[in-house]
């Protein structure tokens, strides 16, 4: 494996940072400060659910002019926000909360083994997210990224082709020589068919600790319980105090 | 400054690493070891002006359809090679002096200045080598980018107006909240002329110990004797052993 692959892309949201978790703590401890109360994961998961399914299909579709995901969550942010009761936000608030996706927080295994990771192989960011959100996310949680490839970049949204071949062209590298990493087999799937290799981060509690857990589908290259196993499993030396950034 | 600027643009060939330096160095060391002969510093100085110059300028005019930095470096490495009386060299040994590009070292200051400006600002390369080439050297380097920023982004060299803007959008601010920091005036130039800051960076030994010294025209936001002092006009503190990456 290791000899042929020489760069590694990451699916983001979910494979490397804990979105759910993030956005529903954010949003408990706003609520506490504010006096408001809401359903906060629902609110989180019809957030997620509206920006990635109805508003991200059409322009997958291209019905929809390409929009990049900040403004796919403003449209969804301000629809689901009177629908949770909460209403007479203020614009600072509503930024605020709109700008939480620009920090959210990596699972604890990401940045310790993203750094082994870029020991052997170029890391970078392949997403849904734009370019100024992964950024601001990679500042926030001290990702590591050799690169970033924002769907902004492309203007498609994975699993449109135009993501992955667009990565492996920008890197100057066959397909087979790039290994997507991804909790998600839809994403692997789309990776698969183009000739990229395949790594699925297993990562149970996405969705939740009461939430549906996606098992890897068979014919995945590796499946790795999380960032620190996939360094194990291609062969990256353990990260001792004095190799750490 | 400081309140208004976000994020810090650099160019990257001269302003953070030295290019010329590092290819003559590589070159003369290959000479030796193959015991090949030739005007080293003179065959980088046609290489680079080369590309730079009669193919760029095609490119910006639109005579010749988009092309990456390495593909010009490539076509002018092959019109040289036997101008400077080098023949018979290998496919492997044309491959390896090409990438020679991909390895440049970056002057001393750089990666400490980098680290320290990385602390306050988000720092991003904006050069017209392509994405391959600039991680490469990121990597070879040390170079900490939170953003890679080629020109096969945008399929434009700068100074065309497409790569300052297309930068500031793909950040999501405004040319006002973005610095370029270059050792060049055309490209300062081009970046106040679109409303971004300028930071104008000396390199005095860019094109030699005996080479032309360019002065930095009037009219730049600031101007630094390197990526230390930089640092140090923008109030970074100073990095300490613990601070450092």
């Amino acid at each position: 494996m290791k000899t042929t692959v020489h760069a590694l892309l990451f699916d983001v949201f979910g494979t490397v940072v804990n979105w759910r978790g993030s956005l529903i703590a954010s949003l408990e401890s706003f609520g506490e400060k504010n006096g408001l109360k809401a359903d906060w994961p629902a609110l989180v998961d019809a957030w997620r659910a509206e920006a990635y399914g109805p508003l991200m299909d059409e322009i997958r579709e291209r019905t929809l002019p390409w929009t990049p995901l900040d403004d796919l969550h403003r449209v969804a942010l301000e629809e689901l926000l009177p629908q949770y009761g909460l209403v007479g936000l203020t614009k600072a608030e509503v930024d605020w909360i709109h700008r939480l996706w620009h920090r959210l927080d990596p699972w604890p295994d990401a940045v310790p083994g993203l750094t082994r990771l870029k020991q052997g192989y170029s890391i970078s960011a392949l997403s849904n997210g734009n370019v100024a959100m992964l950024v601001n996310m990679a500042r926030h949680g001290g990702l590591p990224w050799d690169m970033v490839f924002g769907a902004d970049l492309f203007n498609h949204y994975k699993p449109d082709a135009e993501c992955y071949l667009g990565a492996c062209t920008l890197l100057g590298l066959e397909p087979e020589r790039v290994m997507l990493c991804a909790a998600h087999n839809n994403d692997l799937q789309a990776a698969s068919e183009l000739g990229l290799r395949t790594a699925f981060i297993q990562r149970p509690l996405e969705k939740g600790p009461k939430g549906p857990i996606e098992q890897p589908a068979d014919g995945w290259d590796l499946v790795a319980s999380d960032l620190q196993d996939l360094a194990d499993q291609l062969g990256m030396k353990t990260t001792t105090h004095e190799d750490e950034p």
